[in-house]
């Protein structure tokens, strides 16, 4: 699992440092698939600089209606399908994506390659399966704005080889057993339980990627211990009324968060255009004064979880 | 008066090398502003690499819906808000051009800072002013597509300042007398007709830029005898199935109609990707072939009229 940020820029339109928004959650080791959460204008062009194939990309996680965070969408569900795509895409985001979508895809008459469900979204689970749960939880915007919570499932132990040498079970068939069955019947018609071979239980990644925000405190338990947490903070530390006018958060009221929720690490995007380059550091500084595992994201900066 | 292409590619989607369509009309010195034809995704990010002033461009004409001439409108425009434009914006297309549009706008419930006016066009004058007069004829693609051709009028011919001194009329308020008035009353109270001092009206520039489209001769007598026809080339010489079975021209057909249509220069855009920057030069010699005045554009290939 790993988080690639594809657009960081937080002014509400692209600069020639920070696209506009999108960040992708590449499950390739898990699911062999990869999520986006946001597609801002001009993602699909972002992506021709990666190694990411648009057909992986099978669900598509929207936090809000600002064209910074949907305007590349019909380009790059068009372009999937030009490239071949088919297997079926399910776009979650608030009431309004299904028009938007419906209408831009359908003023040109050409059907995309591949199924399309859009899923107007409420806060609670809005997507399970056997290895993960998505949960959403409304922020505090101009407009109706979501984060999300991703959790992993715990999933089985390791086999204990050393353990089954041990004991005298070698290598073979009967192996796979112990991962499929309750209990085992070995060749002297012992019978024992699989669980007596298996480690403990590994336990889920887990990332929060929110939407546009005011910094609000009854965010903490819905983020509360996640591996990672990527917050906006389109302005810095001292900034702190802009940030209340404008609906946004400070690099030091998001660091606050995070340290009150007790992630492992947050990220840092959405970043003013107001701020050059040589400012990154400033304020990566301000977030680590209030947590230190923090990092200001930059286009294409990738975090392995 | 001069055109620059900000995006050249054909193939549906960008590319590294070319972005989807745009190109804009420069009228700085006639008019103080600019028009834009078509605006594929993205075209608000080339733009930051040009001088071009998004609040400067008061009118665009969009040929077709596909996505790759219009995903960019809804960035574009709300980008234009952003940066403080207040001049309305005249937007001329197909049918399906204002649902597009009031669909991608409203849905983040934000309204730009200037007045849009959509109008959806049929063949004919689609408009006219003191200076300059449109006109959209359909073409021949997969769904409507429209060339547009823009005829600057002719102007009044220049102060003949030679004549005005050999006659003995020497520079003074009365120059001005000579551009507006029909006649002007000299001091010894000779009356005499303006036009014996007025040089020959200046004839105006005139500029055809066509949508996607097979290279058809019925579009002769529309652009015939342009400054410059902007004409699709999607496809090469020798691919004339490819380009009849997708609706597109090749370099070899566009070209004859430039020569047929005795323009002055015609220069080919919308490219496929199939082609690569070292292909140009063939893909021009094709062109030149049948009309020598040929260019092969390239993104931010600007050329003055």
């Amino acid at each position: 699992m790993k988080v690639t940020f594809l657009g960081t820029g937080g002014a509400g339109l692209p600069s020639k440092n920070r696209n506009v928004t999108s960040i992708i959650l590449d499950l390739l080791q898990e699911t062999n698939n990869m999520w986006m959460f946001d597609c801002g204008e001009s993602t699909q062009h972002q992506i021709l600089y990666t190694s990411i194939k648009p057909r992986k990309i099978n669900k598509i996680f929207i936090t809000h209606l600002h064209g910074d965070h949907i305007y590349g969408l019909p380009g790059f569900l068009s372009s999937r399908s030009f490239q071949g795509g088919v297997d079926p895409v399910t776009i979650f985001g608030p009431a309004g994506i299904k028009s938007f979508i419906n209408t831009s895809l359908s003023v040109n008459k050409s059907k995309p390659s591949y199924p399309i469900d859009i899923i107007e979204i409420k806060e609670g689970i809005i997507y399970e399966d056997d290895q993960f749960i998505v949960k959403a939880k409304r922020l505090e915007h101009v407009i109706e704005s979501f984060g999300f919570r991703i959790d992993e499932k715990e999933s089985k132990g390791s086999l204990l080889v050393d353990k089954l040498k041990a004991d005298g079970i070698y290598p073979g068939p009967i192996y796979q057993l112990f991962k499929s069955q309750d209990t085992v019947k070995l060749t002297d018609g012992t019978v024992v339980p699989s669980s007596n071979y298996i480690g403990d239980p590994k336990q889920g990644k887990s990332v929060a990627i929110l939407g546009d925000t005011r910094a609000k405190t009854d965010v903490i338990p819905f983020v509360a211990n996640v591996d990672l947490l990527v917050h906006e903070a389109t302005f810095a530390k001292g900034q702190e009324q802009l940030a209340y006018d404008y609906f946004h958060s400070t690099t030091d009221q998001a660091a606050t968060i995070a340290a009150r929720a007790q992630v492992k690490k947050i990220i840092l995007t959405h970043i003013s255009s107001r701020f050059q380059k040589d400012d990154t550091v400033q304020l990566e500084t301000e977030a680590k004064q209030q947590f230190e595992n923090a990092t200001i994201a930059e286009d294409f900066y990738t975090y392995p979880l």
